[in-house]
């Protein structure tokens, strides 16, 4: 006992225990500058209490409830031991085998993208023929009401069944799912979104929502459904349908599953757009962290495949089987070779700023009708009548449109599918319902493709208006439905638009001034000011239109767009992830951190265990705290009311690892069989485990011990509290980790930092300073 | 006194002592399996004495001459000083000065890219005129030596300026210079690899080797001065011309120089090929560790003002200003889009795995003869004579096919500059002279683009042999010279061969068998099973054709190709570097390295300073010792032999930042000033620091003492002893180290891990298994 006190006070100066914190923190706060000042008042109120209200549509507060992946491999002995075991030939067939899912990811993905596509194309055929007919036959009688309830009924029908699968079966298919695989690939765990419930109401969905004539596209589901099938398949079992293949155990994990959604994210992109490459790069640009070259080539790989059955499938649905490279398999529909000229650059840089301006207005209603939504649009009824609501305002303002405006054009001119003629003279078809009698997709290929002359300024002008309105509505429903394809449509139509102003100014410039090429470039410039990707966006753009002369003016275009966005607010992903509360980390550590240190961030007391220690108190733990990981400690060097505070951190545990041991009772006293204990125990339970109250532990059993030491991760990343918010982001960023233990001077833990410690500081722009603001975190978002 | 008894007797079991590592090792190995043991056994010599010879063309030795980069901020007070006094605005200004380096890379980079482009089309087009004049001036004479020996002096006579100025003046300009950008992204400083001397051998070196005539290309130099350019300008000075703009200074570390460097390799391939996006996948392929997205954008920023750069100036040199579309503008010739069928697809895949044969054969013949290079090629002189030979055998080669093979072709079909006529009719010309007579790099586009029929089988047979050997002779010499175009060509050729066969064999398929196509396929099989990139090669390949819809074969070429490569051997680069004994890191840890410990890789023991330590002390351990770091520690709590021997981990001070200390004489004793010491201090001198030798310390000085405290960084990224070695690696690849600090229990320091101790554990197929192998470290390689 002597020699304990002795220590403790040799160390006094090194030793920054629990107790000494506050004061400690104190010292801190007078030693800094008035900035981390401010910031350090505001610590000790890091979680909001449960009587504080959280206002609706904040973007200032984290929520609680979600969890981070957990991407460090925890090397304990177990581990070491199957390695040992298996050697060479286990990880040649490993490796075989993740190719192989790879593989199959690609082919699913595409397959599914497939079904999408076709049940698309042939339900909205019926629809769009059935109503084409059904105008000119009653307009004739005078009877236009007739196909206008029609119409309303052909939108309202399926857009109610989807709705209800998303509101009443699974709600986090709504929307478009990029938000969700971004987050998912920046390490946070959202609840449900790679089940396999998911993918079923996602893709149902998307084809009922489209179907429904919405104002959205199949894009951003079909890169979600690539993830959730990635994650499927990669785990060869289903807990939704209780199947186990027993196939592909060894990648049970969190760091596999991770690598595996980062290709059915791009297969998905892949399988979308028919872009390989611009898949890769979305999940570069939007997901990954660390620049694996061998997974970006796996990645690279499983699109290519995708694209490549896509197009085999889909060759073969359009009558040419075999042949991959027929212009009908280009999403976007194939460009020629535009020509530009020099002095047309800034014009582009232009209308990509214009395009910034509007996307983020977009941006801007976007949120707000969020908000209004978070805040009264809660019941489940409630959002399956928006949606239907929003179905029949579509129908309503598509039919007025084309009632109202009588915009005609001689027939054969114009490759549409379906003419209808509404009040146009005998040889003659309403544009206007050619462009809204088919999917938001081929009106797309219609403004990038049709002669010029083929729309006039008016229905231009009109159809902008409304359907930059329509499509603000419509994201954010109770729909699984993607934000690509309307926003395109939108800025195709401006910048057509702007193409027939050109001409109106410049008659002779009709062998520059191409409409499409200007449909084109508003498209990228409308699609850049919304969702703010670059690189990606360049690629993806330039292989569904088959066209790679025009890259330089697109990445101007887009590079102006994202800066005169990101002026005014953030993209709208990250609008919609903010709204969520998801602790997501950021690229880079925010600026003016390297003065605030572990010791104010990490969370204290922390709780331990102890390398060999009673099941009675680890079960008393793992009830009484949500923690998710506990630093394993050697008992400790000083007791305070006869219980461990800290001791010198051996190793960290997690829950689920704990849950596990003490469903299996594997303690000291009973388990005798400890040869067939493997990895594998863990594994199998992955990634559901059962939860503290699920575990029978019998008093009797509560008087046995676990020793702790062979499950443990014995070498965990762990940081001095003197370590910088700087340096512990880095750490935490580059490495995925889901716990940091912070150690004092003598490798005692005394604190623990979790991802949400270091999300909770946000750079932002506050009166044209950058400031770095902290959040709270609510447990009630 | 007795206090510290006390405590080092407490911690027996925990301190891990200098003295007791080699037990404690020793037990390691008896815990250890087999395997680790035959590892652990080889552990202790793991530096090879002076006596003991390097075999040349070892690829299993470490050179002990590189030095890593450091990536680490070094977060000390002065840096906290400057961010609190800067604030907000200093922010902005760095970010907005970035954005306009990125910017003068982009514009530099292209220009240099012109003047190389322009010089060497001008001056081969002077020669390959006279030339092509003179064989049919001469051959109506009988005089055929005549034009030979001219053929031979003009290739001779630049090949020897060039290779001279390579030998003589910048031995590291030789080559293509990928392997040593590659080096440095990697973190390894390569010395003079980013000097503006470099730059200038490599410019002018590139433009005499191809007009020389030698069978390269100029796009792997025009890489390597992308990335002097890129390190020239972000650093606003030149030591070379002891030039100091004083722009720029907060961008004069290791970290920042990097990103710009690797901005600058993707403009130089941007600006080499025509390919913006490529360039960024190049440079994440080849060098980038951690995906950071603000960079990646701000090197997509800079390879998109590259290509516009060398679009503009190269429009107004072809006549058309501002054409920037203009198909001349690309290299490799603007490509029609070929149809293919799926049943062609696994031919190409045959065609890619013959590519990857072919490549693997090439890269083990240039290996042999980089051996016997290193062996008996030493001299200055020798080196010279050599790449002079090679360039009179290339003559010789060339001027031996047009003379004795008789391929005569009508004129006006094939659209060469300079028909030769030879033994050929009137109005024919001969097909050899006319590929021979110009730049390897018109050469692929002739293979690539002309018409069907132009070449027979024999003459492109001959010329693939001849080819592959000489292009194989050239990669090695000491001229500043690269080989993508040669590979391409070699490839373009037995595509074409291919071709010519299955027309022979389907005389009916004219209308799918296009020469060009299975050109273009054969090229990229040749150089992926050469180079072993896929996903920017694909990329750049598709760029520079402007051909997008053939992506699918091309990746499944490329992958055939580097899946077939790889089985026999490593990239041509990797080699070269292995060659050289660079300890590159890998992407991922070896395979088997759980069971590996800190204790058992780290060096010890460790040259520490104390946190204030005398002037004496330090120069003596800068004298004896060529360390770069040196952890700081507080007095040690054991003396042995009245010297401290390790204590408590404080910090980490560079050696660059002692001497700087040193040389502004900031002693705790005589230093008035501190309010003017900055971190600026030690930007100014980087990144050429003076040596300790060329410090003056008088010996007064060595009285005074330091206080290391205010310089060093206060918080180093360290482990515990009992690290495997698979998570140092981790760390170390994903934080971009270059010294890990390993620590005992208490946090003492007890060793030290630097980039070359992981670099030594590397994966290898050994008989067919997957082995991590040890590689020795050498001082004299």
């Amino acid at each position: 006992m002597n020699s304990n006190t002795d220590h403790t006070e040799n160390h006094k100066d090194a030793v920054f225990s629990v107790n000494e914190t506050s004061s400690d923190l104190e010292e801190l706060t007078n030693s800094c500058n008035d900035y981390s000042k401010s910031l350090l008042s505001s610590l000790r109120r890091r979680i909001l209490t449960s009587d504080e209200v959280v206002e609706p549509g904040t973007l200032n507060i984290l929520s609680a409830k979600y969890e981070s992946l957990d991407y460090d491999t925890c090397e304990n002995h177990l581990l070491l031991d199957e390695e040992r075991k298996k050697g060479t030939k286990y990880l040649i067939k490993k490796n075989l085998q993740r190719w192989l899912v790879f593989l199959l990811i690609g082919v699913c993905t595409a397959l599914i993208a497939c079904s999408i596509d076709i049940s698309i194309e042939q339900l909205s055929q019926v629809k769009y023929a059935t109503l084409s007919k059904c105008v000119d036959k009653f307009i004739v009688e005078g009877k236009l009401y007739i196909p206008y309830f029609m119409y309303v009924a052909f939108n309202i029908i399926p857009v109610f069944i989807g709705a209800s699968l998303v509101a009443f079966v699974e709600p986090v298919a709504a929307g478009s799912g990029i938000p969700q695989v971004k987050c998912y690939l920046n390490g946070v765990k959202v609840p449900q979104v790679v089940r396999i419930k998911t993918l079923i109401v996602k893709s149902v969905g998307v084809v009922l929502s489209v179907v429904g004539g919405l104002a959205g596209g199949k894009e951003g589901p079909m890169i979600h459904s690539g993830a959730v099938v990635a994650a499927g398949i990669s785990q060869g079992k289903s807990t939704t349908f209780n199947v186990d293949f027993g196939i592909f155990k060894h990648f049970r994990e969190d760091h596999e599953k991770r690598d595996f959604v980062s290709g059915g994210a791009a297969a998905g992109v892949s399988a979308a757009f028919g872009a390989p490459v611009g898949g890769v790069l979305f999940s570069l640009e939007e997901g990954t962290s660390f620049w694996n070259q061998s997974l970006t080539w796996r990645t690279f790989f499983a699109s290519i495949i995708s694209t490549f059955t896509l197009n085999v499938v889909l060759s073969t649905y359009h009558g040419v089987p075999g042949n991959l490279n027929y212009p009908g398999l280009l999403n976007l529909g194939q460009f020629e070779r535009f020509s530009y000229q020099i002095y047309e650059l800034p014009f582009f840089i232009l209308m990509g700023s214009f395009g910034g301006l509007l996307g983020a207005l977009w941006n801007y209603l976007n949120y707000k009708l969020s908000v209004w939504r978070i805040r009264y649009i809660r019941n489940k009824w409630l959002k399956v009548t928006e949606a239907c609501l929003i179905a029949a305002l579509t129908a309503t303002v598509g039919f007025l449109m084309m009632f109202l405006i009588n915009d005609c054009k001689p027939l054969g001119q114009d490759p549409t599918k379906f003419p209808t003629q509404m009040y146009c003279g005998d040889g003659e078809y309403n544009v206007l319902a050619s462009i809204w009698f088919q999917t938001p997709e081929a009106s797309v290929r219609s403004l990038f493709h049709d002669p010029p002359n083929t729309h006039n300024a008016l229905s231009l002008f009109v159809f902008v208006i409304a359907y930059y309105l329509l499509s603000c509505t419509t994201f954010g429903l109770a729909c699984s439905i993607g934000l690509f394809i309307p926003t395109l449509l939108t800025g195709a139509a401006w910048g057509r638009l702007v193409a027939v102003g050109l001409l109106q100014l410049f008659p002779n410039a009709t062998a520059l001034v191409h409409p499409g090429k200007y449909a084109l470039v508003g498209a990228a410039a409308q699609l850049g000011g919304v969702v703010r990707m670059t690189i990606s966006l360049t690629v993806i753009i330039m292989e569904t239109t088959g066209n790679i002369s025009f890259a330089l003016p697109l990445i101007l275009t887009l590079i102006a767009a994202k800066w005169t966005g990101d002026f005014f607010n953030e993209g709208i992903y990250d609008t919609h992830i903010q709204l969520s509360g998801v602790p997501l980390l950021p690229w880079e550590p925010p600026p003016f951190v390297h003065n605030i240190y572990a010791s104010e961030v990490m969370s204290h007391p922390v709780v331990t265990l102890r390398t060999i220690d009673k099941v009675d108190h680890i079960v008393e733990l793992l009830h009484l705290t949500t923690y998710n990981g506990f630093p394993v400690v050697d008992p400790p060097i000083r007791e305070e009311h006869g219980y461990p505070t800290y001791g010198r951190l051996r190793g960290m545990i997690l829950r689920s690892q704990l849950i596990v041991i003490l469903q299996r009772r594997l303690f000291n006293e009973t388990c005798e069989d400890w040869e067939s204990i493997s990895s594998s125990i863990f594994r199998d339970e992955y990634p559901r485990y059962a939860t503290i109250d699920e575990v029978f532990i019998s008093d009797e059993d509560k008087m046995f011990t676990i020793d702790l030491r062979p499950f443990m991760n014995p070498s965990p990343y762990s940081v001095l509290h003197s370590t910088s918010l700087s340096r512990m982001f880095r750490l935490f960023r580059a490495l995925g980790l889901r716990h940091l233990p912070i150690v004092n001077d003598t490798n005692e833990v005394i604190g623990m930092v979790t991802r949400k410690d270091l999300a909770r500081y946000r750079v932002c722009r506050h009166r044209g300073k950058i400031v770095v603001e902290e959040l709270l975190i609510s447990k009630e978002l």
